[in-house]
């Protein structure tokens, strides 16, 4: 039987990876809807591709600019804003929602999706590292399922066999380390926008480039990890692997490890969350470690990146701190971006940020998002008084 | 609830390693029956310790030689020769015997056991290699299970998830490569009998560190893997990985790759078969990957090592081809460890054997114990005619 979905944020890296992947399976998957935000060229060409039911951009300015591109030849509904988002994400027909749009809007969405027992495709950090909380208890009680993206999730996700879920010794999370892990102390004040977004193994968005060199990146994951797989702190680590084909590595108590391996193709995680919980043949290069020759691994120097230090902290205070943490990096990353701060006061803002943090304890939806809100404000201010 | 055991070999390598993890946890396991042979010394030691119901050795004289040793005070019962294996393998009290003896002696207790629907711990290769067909068709029908505690094997078991067998697209053991694997192949004719017995990862009994060298115990581990896992030999590779800490990959169609690691330590596969289906806790020693730094991989070369071509042709030929090509190639090891061969003369033996071989198709279980008798004087003849 075909899947339906919804895909929020079709425009985006995560959500192009998706259609590519679902193009070359018209039997098993069928779009139902899509949110593009902004990219009304492109949405139009996914509309005629893809057929969907339903199409959700940013505002009512853009809806009404989108229906004139279609010109009316489409039977497709043109919806806007957040409202549009939980629509498409509730929708009775659809099975399954693939969240690739970036931030904190996608948090109403999900949960309401969750709430309607669809099945979650998860792209976006955010949601999971503000809320995963909520999230995952919303879904434990609806019976469904978040499937994770994120190549060391969903390495992860294949490496815990549920019978052995309770023999999980650790969780390992791999990182390549960014740019700048072999760099000195010293260099680090120095490192430009540039040599920041310049990463070693693949290209991405701009803002998770430089998470990916501060590794707030892997704190972050971590935070993930503590959430969809219900592991305490003690029992997930990172390690530094420079090649990144081994994602993640489970260590049962018995022993053995279970690792999983890929090329560096995000098509491979979103292919195996898409057909979960079964695997699907497809056409993606496979990984040949005789070529790559060789597979190196080092220890984590937290110290240095101080980054995970306060993701583990934010999760241990819990309530509103991951995401105020969360929310403060964003503007910190976007303040480096513009050149407003330096790479190294990237981390500093957001430490500051916390060491003010107010903490609210069981936070519900509205808490969080009124958080992000505010300590986005709080950032900004501590960003502009360090220029 | 605890399991009962039998030990089919307790005095040798694995068996004494099946009995450090088993003295460990009295609560998991009993130990109802042993095999010993000759080593009437340990076997007493063992008998004090773990209590066994029943002890078999290999004659009417040892029996005797190990109830004086134990002047009456042990009320276990000393049996010996095939009729004492079998009946410790098929005793109603055990629900799962651990096959730790080596050569095709193993045969009939083994497949008597799987009659009486006990579970089997396989450590004995060359059964599965002669008989894997008759083997696994028995486990099958008696809806029983055969766990390998052969490293590579145990890894494969591990990573290949019942729900996804059917999306395996291949399946890959790794090889050491032995000690002589970088050798140019004129040095290969000079080796010596200590040259070879010098593994560089770990040290093993002399006919399979030899095995290890002539890389026939890789052709020997497809043979294994074919018939454990039901595999076509299509689907089957060897990777050489000389730190030899992932054991085994499984390829899956989707691009996925999964993998199992471990240190070097058998009593890590012993522990996972006496388990299975459940993982239990241990303290041997967890793999540290940031300590081991780097794990290297290449191409196999199998034309250097014909071995390896030997062992996908026998099983092609199917029959009592891999029974004979297992015969020769014991015979032709000891040929070289006692001098009166060449090292690359071992696999000339076996290919010289094979050559002259009448298959017979659809052997059963007489027809493999038969050819395996035959083919050891036909090599025999072969090699003393190579002197």
């Amino acid at each position: 039987m075909k899947k339906r979905l919804t895909i929020l944020g079709s425009t985006g890296s995560v959500g192009k990876q998706a259609l590519e992947v679902i193009q070359n399976e018209p039997e098993n998957f069928d779009v139902f809807c899509l949110s593009g935000w902004k990219n009304l060229d492109l949405l139009k060409t996914q509309i005629d591709k893809f057929k969907p039911k339903y199409v959700v951009v940013k505002d009512d300015k853009l809806a009404k600019a989108l229906k004139n591109k279609l010109k009316n030849k489409s039977d497709c509904n043109i919806l806007y804003g957040e409202y549009g988002l939980i629509k498409i994400s509730t929708i009775k027909e659809i099975d399954m929602i693939v969240v690739a749009i970036t931030g904190i809007t996608a948090l109403k969405p999900v949960m309401e999706a969750i709430n309607e027992k669809k099945e979650v495709c998860l792209a976006n950090k955010e949601i999971i590292v503000s809320a995963g909380g909520l999230l995952t208890d919303k879904a434990k009680i609806n019976g469904t399922k978040i499937i994770p993206i994120d190549s060391e999730h969903s390495g992860l996700f294949q490496c815990i066999q549920p019978e052995y879920y309770d023999s999980v010794e650790k969780i390992i999370i791999t990182a390549s380390g960014g740019p700048f892990y072999n760099l000195k102390e010293s260099a680090l004040d120095m490192v430009s926008v540039e040599e920041a977004l310049n990463h070693p193994n693949w290209k991405m968005g701009n803002k998770v480039t430089i998470d990916s060199a501060t590794l707030m990146n892997k704190g972050l994951e971590v935070i993930e990890a503590y959430w969809l797989f219900n592991m305490p702190l003690t029992k997930i680590e990172i390690l530094i692997h420079p090649q990144s084909y081994i994602h993640a590595l489970v260590q049962y108590e018995d022993g053995s490890m279970i690792a999983q391996l890929s090329n560096h193709d995000m098509r491979i995680p979103i292919h195996f969350a898409l057909h979960y919980p079964k695997r699907f043949k497809n056409n993606l290069a496979r990984l040949n470690l005789a070529k790559i020759g060789q597979l190196t691994f080092k220890k984590l120097d937290s110290k240095r990146f101080p980054s995970i230090d306060l993701c583990y902290e934010a999760i241990k205070q819990g309530g509103t701190f991951p995401a105020a943490l969360n929310a403060a990096n964003e503007i910190a990353v976007n303040a480096f971006l513009n050149q407003g701060i330096k790479f190294k006061d990237i981390i500093k803002v957001v430490s500051m940020v916390m060491e003010k943090h107010n903490n609210k304890t069981n936070p519900n939806i509205n808490d969080i998002i009124n958080q992000d809100k505010e300590t986005r404000k709080i950032a900004e201010k501590v960003c502009s008084e360090m220029k």
